[in-house]
C-alpha cells in the first residue's frame, strides 16, 4: 500500500519505536519547547506536513515569503519554523550539526537534527504571508513574537502522545486516515476545516460539498465521505472548547444527520494563522496528506477582520489548483431563509429582506441562553451535546474561560523516559 | 459563433425560410402525419436530435439496436422512425427517391426526401430498446404500434410553427437556447428532465446538481444555470396538464426559491418512450444538442413500472460516458424528514423511521385536496399556479381529462400555404 501526500510526495513517517528511541535520546542536550513546537513536532513527524521533514530552513522560508512554494517548487504556503533567542541559543551552547532533544510536560519528545540556523526579516514575512503588517492580525503577531534565530532540521518523534479521551476517539495519523478511508471504500473524501459546533449551515456546506465531491461516482454505493478535520490548537477566550467541537461534530453522525458510511471526525494539531488565501492553502497541502480528495471551502475561509475578501481564498486556490493534490470545492454563502423554509444559499435564495444570516454570535447566544434552539438552526442533539460538554470538561461553559486555560485536561500525556546525562 | 452538440457534431438546422418554402413544396404529394411525427419533423428540423438529418435508415436503426450507437458509432440509443402501412405506400404511390410533403392539422409541415423503404423486426427492436416485449410497457406498445414499414430520409421544416401562450415564452431552438445561455454568462448548464409540477425534492435535486455541475468554478460571480426542460408530448389521463408543468417550473425562479440568474425552464417536444437507461442516454443527447453541459439524474430516470432498477440509468450512463457529449449529474432518492427537518436523501439521513418519501400520489392527492400544503413539500406559490392554471387551462383541473385531451388549446398553430396540385 502506498501513501501519497501533497506535492505527490510519499507520506513523512519519521516516529522512533520505543526501543529505539530510548537508545537514540541518551546524552542529548535537553531544550523545553512550548506548546505550538511541540504540536507542530508531532505533526511535522507524523508526516501532516508533508513533504517537510522537519522545521524550515532560510531557502524554505524565503521561497514561502516570495513564492508560495519549497525551494524544490512545492506549493506552501505558511513557514513552519522553530525560534530561539541568542540567549537560550547560547545557553543550550547550540550549533549546526548538533542534535538535540526536544522535551514538553517534563518528558522526552522529539529529536532535532540542527542544520542550519538562521535569521529572516520578521516584518517582510509577515507582509508576505498575511498581507499585512499589522500586529493585530493575530498571525502578524506570531511572527513577531518569533525569537531571534530560526534553527531548522530534521525532526523525529521519540515518544508517541497518548491522547486523553475525548481526543483518543478521534486521533488518527495521516497514514490511519488513509488506513480508515480504504477500510470504508472511500474513493473520494472532502474535508471539512472547522474550529466550530455546528449548526444547520456547517451542515448544509457539507452535504453539498459531499455532492460535489461525489463527482461522477454512482450512488448506489456511497463511495464519497465528509471528513471532518478538527483544527486543535492555541485557545482563545469565548472559542468552543475543544472536546464540545469534536463531539458536536461528531453527534451529527451519531444522530443520523449524516449516515454512518459518509462522515467520520478526527483532529489535527495546528495553531490557527488566521492567513485567509494562504491558510487555505496550506489546508489544502494538510488534508491531501491525510488522504482527502477534496476540501470545501466556503466564504471567509480562515480569515480574520477586514484582511481577506469573502472569496479571496478562492480566487489564491484556483490560481495554483493544478498544482495542488486535493480538489478545492467552492460554496457559497448561505443562511436560514424562512420563506424557502430552509437552509439556502447566494446562488438560489432571492428573498432579500426574509434571509437571516447565520453567525457566530446568534448560535452563540443562543447556546448561551440555554434554551434548546429551533432545529432549524442548532440540532437538539448538538445543543445537548454542547452542554455536557460544558458540564464535563468546560467548568459549567461551553466557551474557553481563563479556568479552562488553567485548567483543561492536557489533551495528551507523554510517559517518562530516562534520557542520562548530556 | 459555433453550435456544437452531441457526438461534437455541429447543430443541425434544416429549416426553410418562407419564400423558399413556398417555391419548394409545390406540387409535392401530401402526406397527413400524426402528432408524434409533426413533433420529430420540427426536433429533427431545429436539430435537437443532432446529429440526425431525420428518419433513421436500417442501418441507424439496426446499430442503436444491437450497439446502442448510429452507424457512424455516435452514441444514439431509440430509433426515431418514420412508418407508414403498405396500403398507404400503395395509396399515395411512393418510392425511393421521392420527396414528398408532410402535413398536420390541415398545413404544410415539412419535406421528407424518402431515401429508404424498409423492414425492421419490432419485437427485436423492442427486446433492445426496452429490456423487454412486453406489449403492456408503453414503449413496447408504441413499437408493436408502427405500420409495416419504416421510411428514412432528411426532413426539411417548411412552416414554422407558431407557439401559443404559455408555450410560446418557453420556447427556444437548440441554437436560441445556447445563444441564451451565452447571454447569461453559464459556462456550465445542468438539465433538468421533468414533466412534473415541482415539489421540494425535484427543487432540491436542482439545487445539489447545480452545485455539483458548477465544478471548479469560482462561486462570487454565478457561471453555472440549471436549465429545466420540461417535456411535452404525448398526455396520459391524470398527467399533469403542460400549461401548469412549465407555468409551475417557472414558479419557482418567479417565487425567488431560485434567483433569476440561475434557472430558466424551456420545452422539447418529445413523446416519452420511459426506456429508462436507454431514455436518459437519449436525454443526454438532447440536451447536449441544446447546449447543456451537465444532466442530472436521480432514481429511476425515465423507467415505468418495474422494468428498470432504481439507479440503472446512472450504470449505463456510466459505461459511455467518454462518448458523450455532457457529464452526468447522479443524485440520490430523497425525502423529506422531520427530524432533519429538511428535504434530504439517503447519503445523509439515517432517520429510517421518520422519513416521509415523496410521491406523486401524496402530492396529487395534496392538489386534489385544495388545500394550500405545507412549503415544507410543494411551495405555496407553485400551488396557486396550478390552481389557476387548472382554471385557465384545464377546464377545472390540473390534471389530464378526457375533455383536455379532446378541446386543450393546441401548442402551436401553422399557417396555411398553398401547395398547388401534384
Amino acid at each position: 500500500m502506498s501513501y501519497i501526500g501533497h506535492g505527490g510526495k510519499e507520506i513523512v513517517e519519521r516516529v522512533l519505536d520505543k526501543e529505539k528511541a530510548k537508545e537514540a535520546i541518551q546524552g542529548l542536550t535537553q531544550i523545553p519547547v512550548r506548546r505550538q513546537i511541540a504540536h507542530e513536532c508531532i505533526s511535522l513527524s507524523y508526516g501532516f506536513f508533508t513533504p517537510l521533514q522537519g522545521f524550515m530552513g532560510y531557502a524554505d522560508v524565503d521561497a514561502v515569503c516570495k513564492d508560495m512554494t519549497l525551494a524544490d517548487g512545492t506549493v506552501w504556503s505558511i513557514p513552519i519554523v522553530f525560534d530561539m533567542s541568542d540567549e537560550d541559543i547560547k545557553k543550550y551552547d547550540i550549533k549546526e550539526g548538533d542534535t538535540v532533544l526536544f522535551t514538553y510536560m517534563d518528558a522526552p519528545l522529539a529529536m532535532f537534527e540542527i542544520e542550519e540556523i538562521y535569521e529572516y526579516d520578521k516584518k517582510f514575512m509577515a507582509e508576505k504571508v498575511y498581507g499585512t503588517t499589522e500586529e493585530k492580525h493575530p498571525g502578524v503577531k506570531r511572527t513577531y513574537e518569533y525569537a531571534d534565530k530560526f534553527l531548522a532540521g530534521k525532526v523525529t518523534l521519540v515518544n508517541e502522545p497518548k491522547f486523553n479521551e475525548p481526543y483518543a476517539s478521534f486521533w488518527k495519523t495521516p497514514k490511519q486516515h488513509i488506513d480508515a478511508f480504504r477500510e470504508k471504500g472511500w474513493e473520494h473524501v472532502v474535508a471539512h476545516q472547522t474550529r466550530n459546533v455546528p449548526h444547520t449551515g456547517h451542515e448544509w456546506l457539507m452535504k453539498y460539498a459531499w455532492f460535489a465531491a461525489n463527482e461522477d461516482l454512482t450512488v448506489d454505493t456511497l463511495k464519497t465521505g465528509v471528513l471532518v478535520n478538527c483544527i486543535i490548537g492555541e485557545k482563545r477566550k469565548g472559542d468552543y472548547i475543544d472536546e464540545a467541537i469534536l463531539l458536536a461534530q461528531n453527534m451529527l453522525r451519531v444522530a443520523g444527520y449524516f449516515r454512518d458510511d459518509v462522515h467520520m471526525v478526527t483532529f489535527t494539531l495546528w495553531d490557527m494563522r488566521y492567513a485567509g488565501p494562504r491558510e487555505a492553502i496550506f489546508h489544502a497541502a494538510l488534508r491531501a496528506n491525510i488522504g482527502c480528495t477534496h476540501h470545501m471551502y466556503g466564504r471567509d475561509h480562515a480569515g480574520v477582520g477586514d484582511y481577506y475578501g469573502t472569496y479571496d481564498a478562492h480566487y489564491l486556490l484556483k490560481s495554483v489548483k493544478d498544482k495542488l493534490s486535493i480538489k478545492p470545492v467552492f460554496i457559497l454563502e448561505n443562511w436560514y431563509c424562512p420563506v424557502c423554509a430552509e437552509v439556502t444559499c447566494s446562488a438560489f435564495c432571492a428573498h432579500t429582506k426574509e434571509r437571516q444570516k447565520f453567525s457566530g454570535t446568534l448560535i452563540r447566544s443562543i447556546i448561551i441562553d440555554g434554551v434548546k434552539p429551533t432545529r432549524l438552526v442548532l440540532r437538539p442533539e448538538v445543543f445537548d451535546t454542547v452542554m455536557e460538554c460544558a458540564e464535563k470538561y468546560g467548568f459549567g461553559s461551553p466557551f474557553v474561560t481563563d479556568k479552562y486555560l488553567a485548567e483543561r485536561q492536557p489533551i495528551f500525556t507523554l510517559e517518562p523516559m530516562e534520557v542520562g546525562k548530556a
